[in-house]
């Protein structure tokens, strides 16, 4: 193959998501902007999801059969969508009289375990990947699948197209990925809620986790996870307009961090309480071991004792709320009585900033106090505040958050 | 692995197709009989088909984006329909406690040459194959799918997944293989034309390759082609019914071949005459090159001299008829005619029993007077003779043929 040195530093992983790619127009659309990339000499090496909506379509089709199932046969039939996809792609890049390959995991040997539906990638063959972008040819790699060392189709699970595209960046240790989607930037407050919110430029990798966690959806936590453990910075941007978007890089390479980067939301959780809870350690763990054993994620634990008895809360998600009180009722003496708080959310407040300034909680709860809104529990890390309150109040939260910590577009702390 | 004598012979290579599996209620319905199959002691191994109509669906958004693409893309893009049926197919086994494993062509290596569209298998791993039968897993199979030397999906043509049926049959040296299919058996001649036509018990493999090239649908020809090579005797039988069906077996395991054994019928040719043709055996030699760089396959040709000058006329199908005009306007002088029959259809008389008899042809063609349809071209075989005449003329002449050769339910010669 002909030297070149330039050549590394010119090849871009660039993801394209379930509504880039959602209609043949948009595909097009992608195809050209792909177009221009190479133009500019950019070495492209796509990944793209199924279009939005044919995932959930195969997966009715699976329910309708057995609502149940899951396993080898599952993952095969909703990786198909991402082949559709890639090959469409694939077809507009030539007719712009591109050469392109639509590659599926088998031919990248994207080797995962066997966990049906939400596997993880254990290696790839980068220079497979890099083989075809020196020949000329821009791979479209389907996102979102891998196979198993029984060479069974697996799928990455939510977010898995994401994953996908960190994992390749990695492989041929490039430095960072670009992941293109229907929101032009991670903002400091989902826009809905806070309608002046600040597009942010620059995220740390610990940040976007917890924001993750904590209920933004605009990057799954697993990809971040990964993007943090191999070093590749993301650059989010937007399918639709040329803007700059966020970089998830590094804490190191964020020179000033403000105290609080973002107020994050989630109007998922169901609160139960349970009073009188039995003195002793063992009750808690055999509860939390029966909620575990029924697959139910518990999210926050609160225990205190008011002078009437012991008395313990904790929060799970909505999905969660009826496997949690048929455990319950199997679990617990008849004389502990439960509430379930429904309706709830979660809202939060996420920096590194925090980490070495102890006014934040104190500002946090008065603001939530000021706005007259109850808190049910608290988390913390070192790096965020969560509080559950009524999911109603999530706006207004969000909002006086906002405000209180200079997330807005219009005005600093 | 434990011995089992007996466990090759109870093998069954079950092979249902698009109609078969064109419902979420169809797919149910093959999973039940595959049950029947396993209780009566039978260790199937299935192929699919794509559900009827989805591979003209992904068709169409190829063809959306750019009508003319033709290349490895789009075999990727429609082989993701055989993944979704072979995907449900086996969910729903699942469902009726039997373990099933869909399987895709990588899986299996069913290698290919890389002629994308109409690709060729080149060899399969047929113990790869069987060792999901030795434990207990049926293997359901993704018909009409390959992969050639680079890994790359291939795509087998029209007719693909009867012929994957058949290769994964030869692979195993299985002795037969069983097609399931929307109709129950191969007639005498298509009932739509001829209601009292017979079912055939038994047709031979040489019989039933003339009946596909001549207009029958029951089969593709490469798949016949295919089993004849190999000696896989073919059980062609309706999903729907529990009906006996047809074989398609080596001549020899027929004892008694009638003189016709089907008429067969194609409302899909056109007919070029050209004339006056300038003499010597170049300028023909030269046309059909021409017609043949461009992809037209001729079919019947004939010549005459009827002493206003040398006639020639042939036959093409209706979708090659653009094509052949413009290659003709390209290539002809301007004193030679063109004249172009549309509307033409071929009617073919096909039997092994034919061989030997040389009163059928008069016979024939006695008919076809007697009935008053002109006939514009001739083709015979040892085994078949066939006739270009007017499309609209085809029910009544397959009508006259059926009676004229014992060929309905009602009668003999």
């Amino acid at each position: 193959m002909p030297a070149d040195p330039g050549f590394l530093s010119r090849v871009r992983v660039k993801k394209y998501g379930g509504t880039s790619v959602g209609s043949l127009e948009r595909i097009e659309g992608v195809a050209a902007r792909l177009a221009e990339d190479l133009a500019r000499g950019e070495i492209p090496i796509v990944v793209a999801s199924a279009m939005s909506g044919e995932t959930n379509r195969l997966v009715a089709l699976a329910e309708r059969i057995d609502p149940d199932y899951r396993g080898a046969a599952y993952d095969v039939l909703v990786a198909s969508g991402e082949q559709v996809s890639i090959a469409l792609l694939a077809i507009a890049l030539q007719k712009r009289g591109i050469r392109a390959q639509p590659l599926l995991a088998y031919q990248l040997g994207i080797q995962t375990d066997s966990v049906y539906s939400k596997a993880r990638i254990q290696k790839i063959e980068g220079e497979t990947l890099l083989g075809f972008c020196r020949r000329g040819v821009v791979p479209v790699v389907a996102g979102f699948q891998g196979v198993d060392e029984e060479d069974n189709i697996t799928t990455l699970g939510r977010g898995g197209s994401d994953t996908t595209a960190v994992a390749l960046a990695a492989a041929i240790r490039a430095p960072s990925c670009e992941i293109y989607t229907d929101v032009p930037a991670v903002f400091t407050a989902d826009p809905r809620l806070v309608p002046d919110a600040k597009e942010l430029a620059r995220v740390s990798f610990e940040e976007m986790m917890e924001m993750a966690a904590l209920g933004s959806k605009v990057l799954h936590i697993r990809c971040v996870e990964l993007a943090a453990k191999h070093g590749i910075r993301i650059h989010l941007r937007s399918t639709f307009e040329a803007r700059a978007g966020t970089w998830i890089v590094p804490e190191g390479e964020i020179m000033e961090n403000p105290l609080v980067t973002a107020v994050t939301h989630d109007a998922n959780t169901c609160v139960f309480v349970l009073h009188p809870v039995p003195a002793g350690t063992g009750f808690l763990a055999d509860l939390f071991d029966r909620l575990a054993s029924r697959g139910v994620v518990v999210d926050i634990i609160t225990q205190s004792d008011t002078g009437d008895g012991r008395r313990l809360a904790f929060s799970v998600t909505k999905e969660d709320v009826a496997l949690t009180r048929q455990a319950l009722k199997e679990f617990l003496p008849a004389q502990v009585g439960v509430e379930a708080l429904e309706g709830m959310g979660k809202i939060s407040i996420v920096g590194v900033g925090m980490r070495n300034n102890f006014g934040v909680a104190a500002r946090f709860f008065r603001t939530l106090a000021d706005a007259r809104i109850p808190v049910q529990l608290v988390t913390t890390s070192e790096i965020k505040i969560g509080a559950v309150v009524a999911a109603d109040a999530l706006p207004k939260a969000a909002d006086a958050l906002a405000g209180a910590f200079g997330l807005r577009a219009t005005g600093g702390v």
